[in-house]
């Protein structure tokens, strides 16, 4: 194939791609960032570009996303365009997909970490409520004599037997080369350094010569679609050192799991997806070793929580049948595995454990969810609910759980709207309209570039209260003064021209309310199957916890009203934050919760839905804002009455 | 350092070596095998050289090796030797270290294989009688549906459960990867590969596609100090397919275990040791596989079986505190390993087990011998006892068990003899006396080279049987035509130079009588002191193993003449042949073997006789033939009385 020369501006970063290679793919090459919120499918429309000069040639998949003013200004979207010639584009900056605004605020890091041996009574201590995955152990043995001449290491063993009663105890066979020589060098005082694999199993992974047990640090990692966030933890006080976060690299392939799912299936293969979430961990591990002074050969565990596509990215593992009836991982538990063997940076010795999941569609995350809200351990109905582009969805307390999870497409994180963006720098994220005044506030105070998730929940909420719209979600007061039409289409503009950062308005068209009320009303459809399936009605539920980084920024009461949450007394709602997070924590400060998390995980009968009759008939019946049946909102029908 | 060349005769081969080296070691790096008994400590002097021409600097301790008519033809020994200019030596037959006539008997193959389950009644079949370490099982999974749609690793799961119930299974990481494609290119029919860690988890090593449970063999190994028998056996049918053995390539580093262990802990380091061993059961897998056309990729397991210091070669762990007070090793029990990892030809999956031992000198062949002789499961009172370089005797039955073990030396190898050898090619092994009359049998019936440990055994026998020495070792009819006094030691003609392979005669000196009371002194006290540790004595023995190589070619009646073997009827007593390499083979085809063998191990107390009083009075009693207290020996009292 003919090699040709592609150049991005205004970076001024010329790449060389062979013919027919598409745009999407030189500017990887080139590692410059565009939106692809589809991952190269040519669905999304996000990654456009201008054309300067070169000879390209378009699919007419791409004609249906451009306007005639945007053809005419020789915008192309780059997945769906093949370069043949030397070419020179124009990256435009609403197509650049920018680092996200990952809010790791203290709430997060706090949140929910068992205690350390110190503050709990003597009761939970001896049954070793905290006990880390991961232990160090300064053993000083008595050198042997004629009258002890044990070997070496059931010398070690003895010693760590009275550490783990009851327990089988292996050396790893590793631990043997040179332990002789070891012992004898270091006076007989060495660290013992064990993984407790399961209840009846503990592993001596690593030999140290003198006392290093004041250095056992483990990596909390929550694995994400969007962001991976990494926490360095202290595993003798339990104590969270440090936590970053940033992008997951694998947004390259594609912005949701489906698409990524494709590329390692299909196009690209596994390979660089895998590399790309590792690298992603890496860096962030990278970062919190050098912030904290601190090696990596201290790390002796990292835990990662992710739903199921990600772990199994994340090990290496095929995704591919995940996406495809009848939906089957490889595996829901995962074994241990040392976390240099999958490229994780980390001491030699380091094991990385996986959350386990309950199927396909509800992974590890939702079980550290589930484990982290103490949803099992009180006798109180509750409700877990992660919203994203799956809605994952539990139900139930500490005699029986229920599970299911349903595709809720990209428009809570600003898929599928014109305006619609993630929740980023200058994303609208608040939204209040009194009569004719509309006011905003966005993510980082900047100029307005679109509109996130939380922004289109409020804008609707708001369209509605005001009468701007009706409950199917059409205009139906066309004379406020932010309503215009547009292509037939009636929008309401959040922000002119003139106060945007691109000089473009942000709207929210009809058509990406009707996307909203599709997306909602899956999750709350969901919800309500699910609710009864077990003989129990929304009102029923008792706790409702709210997980996810997008449950931060949610209004409870616009939530409510537009039919996304069902309609029970606030006070029973309470955002969880990161609760993926905080469930690996847990289960790298105690194998106790790892176990746990293991039962949990076995414990949830999962519903699938796709193959549910009665899911299909609550998912039209949720097509409305809030809902067909107003007696199940019964609060939104009162305010509704008082707005007319 | 200067380099200069040595040069080999009749070899004709030249190295080049730093000046300064000893021309053992030149003769190692030109792969001349040269006889070094104590590997090089200038102890044996056996590794007798011719000098042509050169400079060379020679120790004082070869000086008392040499007779003043070798020192006048040149003669040098090869360890004690070191080159400081260009030199040539000529290297005479005897002091080649030829291959062993290893005897491979139908006995040794046919010993005591547990029998698979046709053969079995159906109780035993139940309780798993015959369940190899490793196992191939045959799946047929029913493909996913939506209505069951575990993943891929339950669906395993699932069907292995069904025949390891109650046992935790553990699909091992690497199963993992491309498991997906696996199954569905194969329409859901693989093959899973488990290893029975212990009773209580059994791990899934390796899943292949379609069906390839009908290759699954195993390798059973006596890692002998001198000699290493390896066995290709069918983990299917139970079948022994084909054996060999060789030679342990580490004798070029110390014929024995303790030169050995000098060997890896001054001179050389572990590696060459390990690397020779690892050499030598390739080397025999090697030639299993090519004879019976097999891959080794159908090898699933290697068991081994070795004393202590054998196991830690073979793993590569440090020997060395093994040799010194108090005689630790690094373990007694070793974890599992994958063969590959230690550089044995098997599978990619391959796990070596190395049978568990009792302590320093206890090792695992010891533990093989209890298990193979069934000496565990008996009511009666048994012994067992493994003579070589150690004597290790055990003493016990299905209740309890001593053990301990007592060096010897090397004279039942052919060490400490003016003519000593061991039993290879031309060794007199055995010998009638008749009035003036000697007749010898050599191994392979070639003409005498030397007198190797049984033959040496039945000399001293005969000698004494025929007055011709008195209990105490000494020449009392110096009119024998076969006795000759030589440096005014007497010594008796095996051979005349006339009949000798070498031209010089074979002769066992009064000197070499006293080495080897010494050795027969030494094991015999050590049961002595053994049996009466439980309140015994040797008539409470009602039955009598004795194992190892040397075993087989032993007389009772000439073992029980000069105090080697206690004076028990002789139905008592029963050679077991390689009793290590058939507890080796029983573990290899029923896990539950294996765990009887841990058991074993466990219940094993050892008694170290280098801090044992009792053991240096019963040692000095025993330095007579057979006994000081001929009460002992009814029946050598009874014979001796007879010839008198």
């Amino acid at each position: 194939m003919a090699k040709v020369k592609v150049t991005f501006q205004p970076d001024e970063k010329t790449v060389e791609v062979e013919a027919g290679t598409n745009l999407l793919e030189a500017a990887n090459k080139a590692e410059i960032d565009i939106n692809s919120l589809c991952g190269g499918e040519g669905v999304c429309g996000k990654c456009r570009l201008i054309l300067v000069k070169g000879e390209v040639e378009a699919s007419n998949k791409a004609l249906s996303f451009l306007s005639k003013k945007e053809l005419d200004k020789n915008v192309l979207l780059a997945c769906q365009t093949k370069v043949l010639g030397d070419t020179e584009v124009v990256v435009p900056p609403e197509s650049r997909r920018e680092e996200e605004q990952i809010l790791v605020s203290e709430e997060i890091v706090q949140f929910d970490t068992p205690k350390p041996f110190e503050d709990h009574p003597a009761s939970q201590r001896e049954i070793g409520f905290y006990e880390p995955l991961m232990q160090k152990h300064f053993l000083k043995l008595p050198p042997p004599t004629l009258e002890d001449n044990v070997s070496d290491v059931d010398r070690i063993l003895r010693d760590l037997r009275k550490k783990f009663r009851g327990v089988e105890i292996e050396l790893e066979f590793k631990c043997l080369k040179g332990l002789s020589e070891l012992l004898r060098s270091n006076e007989w005082k060495i660290t013992a350094t064990s993984h407790v694999e399961n209840g009846n199993c503990v592993r001596i992974v690593n030999i140290d010569p003198r006392d290093t047990s004041n250095k056992n640090l483990g990596i909390a990692v929550d694995v994400g679609t969007t962001s991976i966030v990494a926490e360095l933890v202290d595993l003798r006080s339990g104590k969270v050192l440090s936590v970053e976060a940033s992008h997951n690299q694998q947004a390259r392939y594609g912005e949701d799991v489906i698409s990524r799912m494709i590329y390692a299936c299909s196009r690209g293969g596994l390979n660089p997806l895998n590399q790309a979430v590792i690298n992603t961990i890496n860096a962030l591990i990278a970062s919190l070793m050098s912030k904290n002074k601190i090696s990596v050969e201290d790390i002796s565990c990292v835990v990662a929580a992710g739903n199921t596509t990600m772990t199994h990215l994340l090990l290496g593992l095929e995704p591919c049948t995940i996406r495809i009836e009848p939906y089957v991982p490889t595996a829901d538990h995962f074994p241990p595995v040392v976390a240099r063997e999958i490229g994780l940076q980390a001491s030699e010795y380091a094991i990385l454990r996986c959350l386990p999941g309950v199927s396909s569609y509800v992974g590890g995350d939702i079980t550290a969810g589930v484990l982290s809200s103490h949803l099992s351990d009180s006798s109180k109905i509750g409700a877990l609910i992660d919203i994203g582009t799956n809605g994952e969805i539990v139900i139930g307390n500490n005699e029986w759980m229920v599970c299911c999870s349903a595709s809720a497409g990209p428009a809570f994180e600003g898929g599928g709207s014109k305006c619609g963006m993630r929740a980023t720098k200058g994303a609208i994220q608040k939204v209040v309209i009194e009569g004719d005044k509309v006011n905003y506030i966005t993510i980082g105070n900047a100029k307005p570039r679109g509109i996130c998730g939380s922004g289109i929940i409020d804008t609707i909420a708001q369209l509605l209260l005001n009468g701007i719209i009706d409950q199917a979600g059409h205009f139906i007061k066309l004379d406020h003064p932010h309503v215009q039409i547009e292509d037939d289409v009636p929008e309401f503009v959040l922000a002119f021209e003139d106060e945007t950062e691109t000089g473009e308005k942000v709207v929210l068209t009809e058509d990406d309310i009707g996307n909203l009320i599709k997306s909602k009303g899956a999750i709350l459809a969901a919800m309500k199957v699910l609710v009864e399936s077990v003989g129990l009605s929304f009102n029923d539920i008792e706790q409702l916890f709210v997980a996810g980084g997008f449950g931060n920024f949610l209004d409870i009461e616009n939530s409510i009203l537009i039919g996304l949450l069902p309609d029970i007394p606030k006070d029973r709602i309470k955002f969880i934050g990161n609760s993926s997070l905080a469930g690996a924590r847990m289960c790298m400060l105690s194998y106790h919760a790892f176990e746990k998390a293991e039962m949990i995980s076995k414990q949830m009968t999962s519903f699938e839905l796709s193959v549910n009759k009665q899911f299909m008939d609550e998912f039209v019946a949720s097509l409305f804002l809030p809902h067909t049946d107003m007696s199940l909102f019964p609060t939104v029908k009162e305010k509704l009455e008082k707005t007319k």
